[in-house]
This record gives structure tokens, C-alpha cells and sequence, in this order.
């Protein structure tokens, strides 16, 4: 089919639906998330286009001001609908290389689920990397749009660092820090992912559009705002909170005592995820926030793409290096150092036997793809997928150009 | 007597056996340690000289093995006894500006008590401050003799910050962040502590004879070794742990991942003292030392004095700062900022009877001398003493040339 027409995209009625709800609402509105927890997307987009809501009649268990916001919500939804693009613009959209990844999807990473009712109705996807693979094995990483050269050249050096050790790097596509996290990753080839806060397809900050689309051609730029939307001030503070799902754990390179980066290292500490950050001269107030962070906030002291990993990696067992018990104040004690293994998955006899069976079935040498995987090892394709991912969390495959190989020893 | 010769000085029995202890033995001898908890110094003394240790019978309880340990230790100390000075020259240099503080001595801080059978026999002073007072509110500040420019700006920054906040700063008198410390002390007009590894009067390294000429004209210099005694390798790791107990709390500056200064650190850790790291660029050698003991030791990290304050104030309750709790993932959080009271001593309220009256007996103007206030209060010289100790620690109370004055609010 390749130089003919792209192939028709066919939608589901519940993703048409999740696409038409990023257009009407502002992502995280408490009162749609409220509302997808006891009916469906579809449902609830005829509520709304009805102007008629589910749970209207008395004794439903709603409060009055619980109907009053509501109420309000309906209103803001509805004097959208002007606006809202048909099926088959939402369809064509999906052909012109931009995807839609909705809850329940193959691709919608688990992560994101732990955001509950914050949860993305979707996310607008641009590039052809995929998403719940990437964020098996990720760090965002994220800073100050004002970064001095040495939190640039910091950011840089540790997300390139990441990508050679295969994780993808999440961040927000902003100048500074954010930037120099992309590019890191890009020069080591690796996946990174950029969350914006406006549409895909809108170069914002304009002057970051060949990032863009470098992003895209190499991993992927994420939206929940559907495209051609703009950026707000307060989008990227719901923005952020997507951004500190998709990674396994959140670093903080540069950060003034006011910078929005300590928004998503507070969602990073409030989703259990591992918050670190990356110290500076204390002298330079755009490691202010970072030294804060570790004194009050317990984040991490990280120095190198190491230390993330260290800190991330399932099953790792780092040492216990701290110094205790009875005083030996005689000995030059020594400090410990880092056991050089440890931050390192499971091996082999530690795998769930799915996961075992996959790893079998990938040839010793070339790659595979996920299909054949499956049925070399006879399992059905969503458990090669969550195997897959987990192989590939724990170091043992990577992606290649045919699918999925085994990682060299 | 001005102009006159030296008033003699009476030195007790014990304290000339402590003396000359510490001419016999290196401190931190294990041997002697254990020696001195169950005999008195001047009972061990003579045990040398005789050549005949205490517990030598049978079935008194000790081992073979500690025995031979004991013989060995006996051979040695009494190898040093030819050189040993007899008790007027002892005397003598306790004439020549040369203190000697001693366990159960006012002057002696509880502190180095808490070192165990590691307790100094003795200490040899040089300079006229009070070293149970300076040590109620110090902070020991050490780091890599190869100091960076940023290194040694910030530890005299932080050092003089701390001075003029009425904090001690203890360090070891090196070149590098030590020198850097006690000269920001000394800048503030603050107390400064230097505890060498060598006599008082030895001026180790060379360059730094001047430095503790000034330190001993304001603060201490102060030595477990005798006056003469000529600083050696192991002598530094020894007396780390005299560093560390003499601080409140102990910050390392600057420190190369095998720096000495984190010999000090593991000391600090061990006796259950605040251990503190100041950050820098990652991208320098001699903060890694200071990053790791922050990620795997648990150090605060801390950037400017009042960080250091705050960790270290008594019944200091910083506010619970740590993000947690239910996800509130939406609320564009902004993490609390410390409440700038925070760190702050007892009330006048909160005191001890005694403690209430040595206050309310410092005039509301300008200072007055130790006995003056003890006899304003009615207490005896050890109660004020404890209660002057006690008072300056919460901040209520300050040294002045007239002995001490109340602190403005």
C-alpha cells in the first residue's frame, strides 16, 4: 500500500468516544473522572450531548452540591460541542500520523492507571514508539526552563547515559532542562518521550518544533489535549502529573525555590514513585529547589545515570551502607562501597513462567516479532506483551529493527 | 601580679597522672581505655612505673589472651617512660599558656564522654575560651585538603554564618575546608576550635602558624597529644573522633569519595550526631564524597547556616515538610515553605528552675561575670556554669567581653 492512500483508521465507538471527551473537557476535570468511574465513555458523551446527565433523578445518592458541580460541569462541556470534530475528522486525524491511546489499550501503560480518577480520558500520541513499552524501563526527568550550562550539561550527559543503558527518558519539551533531557536521549538513540501540555501538533515553544519532530521520529510526543489545542498556564500543572506517571521514578536536575518542576516531583512523591534529584553548587539558586527537595522531601541524592538506575531497578537490593550500630570509633572505618552488581534485575531462576517461556522462545541470535514470539511460546498475545515488557524492564531483551532480541550479556 | 612571674599552678594528683598519661599511651589506646574504667589514672600510673599491672593474680577474670594484650601495652607505655617530663615541668608548661582539661574539670565537655573507653585521657589546651561552653552550641565543619575555590568559599561562608549566629565551629586546623572554616569563624570574631593530631605547640602544617596563634587568641587549640608531640598518619584518624564529638553536629564541605573527612563523617554517624553534607556540581571530584554520604549515609543536605541551625537547635520541631498522604494529584501543589520560626529554642516558659533564675539574674544591660551571676542567682559555680551553658545553647544568652549578656530578641 505504500505511495497509495493511508489505510482508514477504524475507531471504536469507546475510543471516538475517549477522543471526543479530550475535546470537550479539560483533562483531570474532577467531575469527568467522577463520572467515567460508574459509566463508560460512550455514556457519558451522549449524557453530555443530551445535556442530560446519568444519576439525575432523586435518590441516586448525589448530594445538591455534588448535582450543582456537575451542573456546572455540563455547562463547560457543553459549550464545547460547537466544536467537537465528527467521527470521521477524529478518524482522519488518526491517519495523518498522530494515534490515540486510550485506557485498556495494549499500548496505555499501567502507570498511568495509578493517577485513578486524574487518569487521562486518553493521550494523543506522535510518533511509532510503544508507549507502555518505553515506560517499562523510564526516568523523567525534568527542570528549570531557566538551566545555567552546567544543569544543561548535567541533564544531558545522565539522560544520554540513560538511553545507552536502554531507558527512555519522559520529560516536558520545555527549553532548558526539559530540552536537554530530549536531546540527551536523542544522541544516544534512545526512546524519549515528551509530554506537552497543547496539542501534538503544536510547536509550543515554537522554536522547539525540529525537537519535535525529532522526538516523534525517535520515540514519541504525548498530548492529553487533543491536537491543534494551545498551551495555558494551568495545563502545565495538570501536564505534569503525566509526566511523572510515565516514568518509573522522577529526577529534578535544576529547580529555582518557585520552579514547576517541584509540581511534578510532588506528584512523583505523592504517586510512591522514587523522586531524586540532582545537587548543584549551592551557590546557584537553580539548585535551591533541588537541595530542598532532598533535605525536606527525602528525594535522592543522584549524581549519574548509576544512581537512577541503582534506585529504579526492580528487585535491586542495595546495600545497607549505612553506618550503625555499636560505635567503633577506633578503626578508620572505612565507608563501604557500592557492591558494582547491584542495581541489577533478577536472573533467569527468578522469573514468573511466562515470562521464562517468552525469554525461551526469542532466537539466540536476530531479533523476532512479538507474534512469532507468541506462538514460539505459546502464549496468547497480551501475556507476550506484559512479558515482553517486564524482560525488557528487568535487561534482559531490547527492541531491534525486527521486533525484540535478546540483550548481550 | 601583671608583669610579675606566673602564678604557680597546683595541679592535682589525678590530673598530673592524666598528664602523663598522655605522654605513655596514643589516645584511643584500647589497653588504657579499658584500664581506666576500672583503676584510677594515677593507680594506673603507678602500675606502669612498677611495672606490675593491676589484676595480675590469678582468677581475677581476665583471659590469657587480654592479658598478653595488657602485657604488650604495658611494654610500650613503659618504653615512653624515660621521656616522660617529671611533674614540675609538667607544671611549667601549664604555665606557658598551655592548659590541661580533664574529665570531671568544669571545663570538660560531657560530649567526649560519650566516646566511651575512647574517651580522651586528657586534653591539652591552648587559648583561653571556655571549651564545655564553646561546645554547648558548635558545629564541627571539616573537608578535602584539596579544597576547590567553591569549596573553600563556601565553608567560610557557612563558618562565619554560623559565628555570628553564636555557634562554635570545630574543625582539624588542615589546609583546605578546615583552614577555610576556622578562618570564617575567626572573620565572625566567633569561637573556633582546632583539634590537631600533634602537641599545641606544634605547628603542623607549618604554613598554618599563624592561623593557630589567632584560633588560640580566640577560640582553642586543643590536643590529645602533649605539647611537642609531632603529628603521624594514624594520629589524624584517631583524633576524627575527638572532631565529631566536640560538634553538635558535623558537616562535611568538600570530600573526595576516600577523603579523611569522611573518616570524621562515620565517626559523627557512629556517636549518633547530625551528619550534615554540603552539595556541588556533581561534575566535581571532590563533592562526590559529600553526594554519596548523602545518598547511602543519610546526611542532611544542607546549604547555608541556618539549615545547619535548624538540624541541630534543641527541641527543634521543623515542620513536617515531606509530601504524602492521599494523592492530590490535581491541586497545583506547592510544597510548604519552612516556617521561619522554625528551629527555635524553648520559651522562658520551657526552662529549668535553675536555668529560669540564671537567666533573670543577667542584667537587662550590658553582661556580667560568671560569679556575679551566680551570686545574683543564688546558684553555685558548677549550677551556673551548667545553666550559662544551657541558656547560650537555647540562644537566650551570648559571650561579651564582660562575661555574658543577654541576646536581643
Amino acid at each position: 500500500m505504500s505511495g497509495g492512500p493511508s489505510p482508514r483508521v477504524r475507531l471504536s465507538e469507546e475510543k471516538l468516544a475517549r477522543a471526543a471527551l479530550t475535546y470537550l473537557a479539560e483533562p483531570g476535570d474532577p467531575a469527568l473522572g467522577a463520572l467515567l468511574t460508574i459509566c463508560s465513555p460512550a455514556e457519558v458523551l451522549a449524557a453530555i450531548k443530551a445535556d442530560m446527565l446519568p444519576g439525575a433523578g432523586p435518590g441516586c445518592g448525589d448530594t445538591p452540591a455534588s448535582r450543582a458541580a456537575l451542573d456546572r460541569a455540563l455547562s463547560r462541556w457543553r459549550a464545547r460541542l460547537p466544536d467537537l470534530p465528527d467521527d470521521e475528522r477524529i478518524a482522519g486525524i488518526c491517519r495523518d500520523g498522530v494515534g490515540l491511546t486510550c485506557p485498556g489499550d495494549a499500548g496505555w501503560p499501567d502507570a498511568l492507571d495509578q493517577l485513578g480518577r486524574a487518569r487521562p480520558y486518553a493521550l494523543w500520541v506522535r510518533g511509532r514508539t510503544d508507549l507502555r513499552f518505553a515506560c517499562s524501563r523510564s526516568v523523567s526527568m525534568v527542570g528549570s526552563r531557566a538551566a545555567t550550562s552546567y544543569g544543561g550539561h548535567v541533564a544531558g550527559e545522565i539522560a544520554a547515559d540513560l538511553g545507552e543503558r536502554g531507558w527512555a527518558v519522559v520529560s516536558g519539551g520545555a527549553y532548558g532542562i526539559d530540552a536537554a533531557a530530549h536531546r540527551g536521549a536523542l544522541a544516544a538513540e534512545a526512546v524519549t518521550i515528551a509530554v506537552l501540555a497543547c496539542g501534538v501538533d503544536y510547536p509550543y515553544p515554537a522554536g522547539h518544533a525540529d525537537l519535535f519532530a525529532a522526538i516523534a521520529a525517535q520515540g514519541l510526543v504525548v498530548s492529553e489535549w487533543p491536537p491543534g489545542r494551545h498551551p495555558a498556564r494551568t495545563r502545565f500543572l495538570v501536564r505534569n502529573r503525566v509526566i511523572a506517571a510515565l516514568g518509573c521514578g522522577t529526577v529534578i536536575v535544576e529547580a529555582g525555590e518557585r520552579s514547576g518542576a517541584l509540581n511534578t516531583a510532588r506528584h512523583a512523591a505523592n504517586l510512591g514513585k522514587p523522586l531524586m534529584a540532582v545537587p548543584g553548587p549551592v551557590t546557584s539558586a537553580q539548585s535551591a529547589g533541588c537541595h530542598r527537595i532532598i533535605r525536606e522531601w527525602g528525594a535522592s541524592c543522584v549524581t549519574r545515570a548509576a544512581d537512577i538506575i541503582e534506585l529504579l531497578s526492580p528487585l535491586s537490593t542495595p546495600d545497607a551502607l549505612a553506618p550503625g550500630g555499636a560505635p567503633d570509633v577506633l578503626a578508620p572505618a572505612r565507608p563501604s562501597r557500592p557492591d558494582p552488581g547491584a542495581g541489577r534485575g533478577p536472573s533467569r531462576d527468578d522469573l514468573d513462567p511466562d515470562s521464562a517461556r517468552v525469554l525461551d522462545a526469542l532466537p539466540t541470535r536476530g531479533g523476532a516479532g512479538t507474534s512469532t514470539i507468541a506462538v514460539e511460546a505459546g502464549v496468547d498475545l497480551d501475556t507476550v506483551l506484559r512479558c515482553l515488557g517486564r524482560l525488557a524492564g528487568y535487561g534482559f531483551i531490547e527492541r531491534c529493527d525486527r521486533g525484540w532480541r535478546l540483550c548481550k550479556p
